[in-house]
């Protein structure tokens, strides 16, 4: 049983990794947006943070392979680390489109949802924090509905984000923003996801 | 084993329940299509079912965590619950857009793929009614033929709509008609999933 | 034992038949962007190879319910059949949109991604190919690193397609091929999905 313990273990420390990561790219897409200077290198940073997530994503896969027994169900430890993935493939999509489609300046709504992605990762980190502790499972509940309030004024935002894009009648620049402000949201959605797994697997483990 | 019946019933009528809003909400979204006025007011009665849908859908999960012996597999409970609330989803987003995207007036093609949905789920509440009695499955089954049948009138009518659509040459208009003419015609592949979750529960269980 | 082997053998075969079905469409597709004349025509062949797909699935699902013992693992079965399933409703998706969009000349870079799409499906038919063979396992590992290099040449052909679109400056030809080029990327990704889905199979059976 104790030899166990350090293999199980590691699961809870890739998931704290993956978040962590996950939070570092939300944070650097903000940076983007509020100091829109050097954005190639700006934008090439994100994709590093991406390239760093994936291999975390991998290496949690590969150790549920080789793993016997695991201290989650193996398809929640899956389910988790895909949302957190998730996040990050956004994260990283909303940032490359800003060179592709040649934006000339964030708007104040882009830099609103980054703002407020930044904050449901930062819950995110949190939560995943308190999985490996299953005495407190009320703290991680608490802490999936902070990420659903997140999650909620993501949508008001984007929804106000969009009526305002609609204004500018500019056909051109609201296709742009359109799907930027979607990967933002769509962002933010995916943290939701992560907090649903994370309730189911407190849930079922209490 | 007769006191595990009462629990096991349970979930027949959460799915009930759930089909019946889903078809409250695409009826909804037809009278706000046909009759375009109190905008906002038919909206929020929209969203109201939407929320309903998501309690349900809470309470399906909820029981599912906490009961033991499930009349079908969990999965296919989960993935039933889950699918139609995708339908929900959809016509809550499109009513939604409806307003972010300032719409004058409805189109008839909107009209026409918002009756489609409407007939769509109603074949939706009858296939998933005749699933409590195993004993017919060749009914469940023939209520699925009739929802691809939708699903597939649905694809025709969306076809046709995109097409008159980008007639119009007005790049903003075609934006806004293209996402919500896409939210509808999806709502009517998620009918087909539901659809699809059936037949393979009354296959199993045959 | 020695009569379930026919069972066995007959998902493998079903693979290779949906995998070179999957292929024939890229072709199809590919010959469409190439020599751009009778479009109806080409269009429907494709949608004629999409319905073949639909058929070998529900083949491969049917024979999935009534097979005790499966070659492979239940889920792994399905889900190569789905996502094989998938490339094909993009590769019918972007040929539809082709006439419903009215398409007058597809442009080189749609070409491009569509040669792309057809080295991903060749290398998807060989590596399904070696499935069966479970004694070379670093043979589907080596194609799957060749389709993953595939998928990231897509996505670089997307992003350069994109970029160029924008530069057009015509919203309503950059809202048409957005979405073609969405297609063809996503059908590219949708090869990796298989990639991913036969590793974590020949991992697990090693």
């Amino acid at each position: 049983m104790i030899k166990l313990m350090p293999r199980e273990m590691v699961f809870f420390d890739l998931f704290e990794q993956s978040a962590a990561n996950v939070h570092a790219g939300a944070e650097a897409l903000a940076e983007l947006m509020h100091n829109y200077v050097d954005v190639p290198a700006r934008v090439k940073k994100i994709k590093d943070i991406e390239h760093q997530g994936d291999k975390l994503t991998h290496e949690t896969y590969d150790r549920l392979n080789k793993t016997f027994i695991t201290p989650l169900d193996r398809e929640d430890i899956h389910d988790i680390c895909a949302r957190l993935d998730d996040i990050l493939d956004l994260v990283d999509t909303s940032a490359n489109r800003m060179t592709i489609y040649k934006i000339d300046q964030p708007t104040e709504d882009a830099q609103a949802l980054a703002d407020c992605l930044v904050q449901a990762t930062q819950s995110v980190v949190e939560a995943v924090g308190k999985l490996r502790d299953m005495k407190a499972p009320e703290e991680v509940l608490k802490l999936c509905v902070i990420i659903h309030t997140h999650e909620n004024n993501g949508d008001q935002l984007a929804q106000r984000a969009l009526a305002r894009l609609f204004e500018t009648m500019d056909p051109i620049n609201i296709i742009k923003w359109k799907d930027i402000y979607g990967d933002l949201e769509m962002a933010t959605d995916r943290c939701e996801d992560v907090a649903n797994a994370l309730e189911s697997v407190v849930i079922k483990n209490a």
